[in-house]
C-alpha cells in the first residue's frame, strides 16, 4: 500500500562554517500538504541559487536575511491560486529561517522577535496535544487510552478528529475524552472541513451542548457563508484557518465569515502560508482590526510553530507527541510543566534535539 | 538568462490499438501557472497508474471516463488551497479527455455536449486576439504593427496589458490600439492582478471614457471587496476568473465581487481549474444564478480552450496567434471567418493539427 502522505524535506546548504561544522539550515512541509519536491525543485530553489548573494546577506554580514530571500523566491509569483507553492516556499523559508537563527547562534524564537519587534518575553506556551483520529478497531478503548497517555505526558488539553461517523458515534467520542479531560475547555474537536453546509449545522447543535475548547475546520474553508452562520448560532468557539494559505484568503476569513474576535481561534499554518514572512501578514492583518496575537494557534504540532507561537506571543499551539513522526512533537526528553512547554535552548528551530528526525535530515545532506 | 515561466506537458499512453497507431492523449498546463511536473509525477499520475482500470471504464467499453478518472486523481485531496495541483490536474484531466474523445472518433467539443448534455449546436465561436503586452522598445508603433496584424488576420477583437506603466502611458497604448479596432468594444484591457486597491480606482476612472470590450483582473483575484468596489462605479464590463482556480473560489466570486450578470465576463481557465469536470461545476454555479453561458470566456487562447468554448456554448473565447508557441492559437491553417473559429473536425483537442506542437508531444512519448 502506497503512503497517502508524506512531507517534503528540505536543506539549505551554505560555505560558511560554525566551527568545524558547515552551516546548515532545515526545513520540512509540515503536514497535510505534500509532494512539495518539484515545485521547490524547478521552480524557488533555483531563485535562490541564481540569486546574486548580495542580494540576500543581512546588513548586519551574518550570512542570509530571511526576508530578502524570500523576495528573492517569490520574484514573479503571481496573485491568487495559494494553494501548493505556498508550502513549498513555506519548507524552505523554514530551512533559511533556521539556518539565520544558527548563524547568529540564537533560538528561533528570539530572532522572530528582534525581526518582527514582538513585544513579548514569554518564556513557554500552551500547548495542546493533537490526535483524537478514528480507530480501526475498538475505536472507543482506544481513544480513552490515546487520551488517558497525553494527559500522563503532562497535556492538561486535547483536540480529536470528528465528521468520520455518524453524530451519535462522535459525541460518545467525544464523551469518552471528556472523561479523562473533565471540562469541555479542555478538549477541541476537528471536522477536518469535511462537512457540507447543511451537515454542519446538525453537528454544531448536536456538539454545543458539551461547551468545547473549540470546534475546527468546520466546513469548506472557503465557505465563509456557512462560517458565518456557524458563527452566530453555536455559542463555543470555532477555530479556522488551517486550510487558507495566503494573507488574501485570511483577509477574506476576516471580512466574510463573522469571526468572534476574542472567542474564536486562528490555526493558520506558518509552514503552509509562504513560511514566517506571509504568517506575519496574516497576524498584522488581524492585529488591525483589533483581535490578539493570543487568538493564534498555528497547525502543525512540532518545534517549528512551538518556536512561531513564542516568538509572536501567540495564545499557544498544538502538539504531535505520536503522530506524523519523526516530525512531530518537542525535543527528546521536553517535560510539560503545567501544560505549558518551550523549544530546545539551541540555535535555530532545534531540530538537533530530535535524534531520529537529523537521522532523516542527514540523509538528505549526505545523498 | 533562465525561463521565467514554461509549462508543463503530459502524454497519457494506452495499450489500445487505433489502427496501427497507439491511443494516446496529450495534455499541458495552459499558461501562466507552471513547474507541475513533481505534483503529476509524484501526487496525481501514480493514482492513475495504482488505480483498478475497471474504476476508470466508461459504460459504454470504449476506453476511459474522464469523470471516473477525475475522481481517481482527487482521491484524498483536501478541501481549500487551489493553487498548483488544479494546474497538474488539469493537464493530466486535459490528456484524458483528448483520449476519451479519439476512442470514441469525435472532436473534443462533441464529446463534452454529450457528456454534460448541453444545448448548444454552434458550429464556431466568437474569438479574440489575445497579446498587447509592453514591448521593449518603440512600444507604441510596435503594438500599432501587433494590432494591424490581429486584424489582418481576420480577428475583429483583441485584448492588450496594462498595468506596467503610467495611467498616461496606458491610456497612449489604448488610443493606438483603438485607432486600428476603431471601436471600444472591439478592444479589451488586461491588468494581470497588478494594480492596488487604491490604484485600480484610478485606473478605472481614466479608462472609462474608452467604453471597453472589458477590463480584466482588474487587482488581486482575492480581493472581492476591490471589485465590488469598482463594479458599483465603472459603467463598462469588468472580467474576472482566471486566477481563480476552484468552484468555492468562483462561488465566493459570486457571492462577495458584485459582478453584473449579464454584463460581466468570466475569464476562468479549465486547464487551471482542475480540468473540465470543476469547470463544468464553476459554469453551474453561475447558471444557477441567472448567468448564462454566454457570460464565459475562457482564458488560454489554446485549441483545448476552443473545444471547451464550442461545447458548453460559451460566449467565445481568446486565441494566441503568436504568444506561448508552440501551444497558443488554432490549428495550422485554419481561417477566422467573421471573427469566428472552430476546433479541426478530427477526433480528440486536434493537437495533431499543428506540427510544431506535435513534435513536442511526441518527444515526451519517446523519450
Amino acid at each position: 500500500m502506497p503512503k497517502a502522505l508524506d512531507t517534503t524535506i528540505v536543506a539549505v546548504v551554505t560555505d560558511i562554517r560554525l566551527g568545524t561544522e558547515p552551516l546548515i539550515g532545515y526545513g520540512f512541509s509540515s503536514f497535510g500538504r505534500f509532494a512539495q519536491g518539484g515545485l521547490i525543485a524547478d521552480r524557488f530553489a533555483p531563485r535562490l541559487l541564481r540569486a546574486d548573494v548580495l542580494d540576500m546577506l543581512h546588513g548586519d554580514g551574518l550570512a542570509i536575511d530571511p526576508l530578502k530571500a524570500w523576495a528573492v523566491m517569490m520574484t514573479g509569483e503571481k496573485p491568487g491560486g495559494h494553494g501548493e507553492r505556498c508550502v513549498a516556499v513555506g519548507a524552505l523559508d523554514m530551512a533559511i529561517w533556521d539556518l539565520a537563527a544558527k548563524a547568529r547562534q540564537l533560538p528561533l524564537f528570539r530572532l522572530l522577535r528582534q525581526v518582527f519587534e514582538t513585544e513579548t518575553s514569554l518564556v513557554s506556551v500552551p500547548i495542546y496535544a493533537g490526535g483524537g483520529y478514528a480507530f480501526p478497531h475498538n475505536d472507543l478503548a482506544c481513544l480513552r487510552e490515546e487520551a488517558e497517555r497525553f494527559r500522563t505526558m503532562g497535556f492538561r488539553a486535547m483536540k480529536m478528529k470528528v465528521g468520520a461517523h455518524s453524530l451519535e458515534v462522535d459525541c460518545r467520542r467525544i464523551e469518552t475524552v471528556l472523561e479523562v479531560f473533565e471540562t469541555g475547555d479542555k478538549v477541541a474537536i476537528d471536522a477536518m472541513n469535511a462537512y457540507s453546509s447543511p451537515r454542519v449545522r446538525e453537528a454544531a447543535a448536536a456538539f454545543e451542548p458539551y461547551s468545547l475548547r473549540w470546534f475546527e475546520d468546520i466546513c469548506d474553508p472557503l465557505d465563509f457563508a456557512t462560517h458565518r452562520a456557524i458563527a452566530s448560532a453555536y455559542r463555543p468557539p470555532i477555530s479556522a484557518g488551517e486550510a487558507l494559505f495566503s494573507a488574501s484568503d485570511a483577509r477574506n476569513l476576516l471580512r466574510y465569515a463573522g469571526l468572534r474576535r476574542g472567542h474564536d481561534v486562528l490555526t493558520f499554518d506558518p509552514a503552509h502560508c509562504y513560511g514566517i514572512p506571509e504568517y506575519a501578514r496574516i497576524l498584522a492583518g488581524f492585529l488591525d482590526q483589533g483581535w490578539s496575537a493570543r487568538d493564534f494557534q498555528p497547525h502543525g504540532g512540532h518545534l517549528y510553530s512551538l518556536h512561531v507561537a513564542l516568538g509572536f506571543g501567540l495564545g499557544g499551539c498544538e502538539c504531535n507527541p505520536h503522530n506524523f513522526q519523526p516530525f512531530g512533537g518537542l525535543a527528546d526528553g521536553t517535560a510539560i510543566v503545567e501544560g505549558e512547554a518551550s523549544p530546545p535552548d539551541i540555535p535555530g528551530i532545534g531540530f538537533e534535539s530530535r535524534n531520529l528526525l537529523m537521522d532523516l535530515f542527514r540523509q538528505l545532506v549526505q545523498s
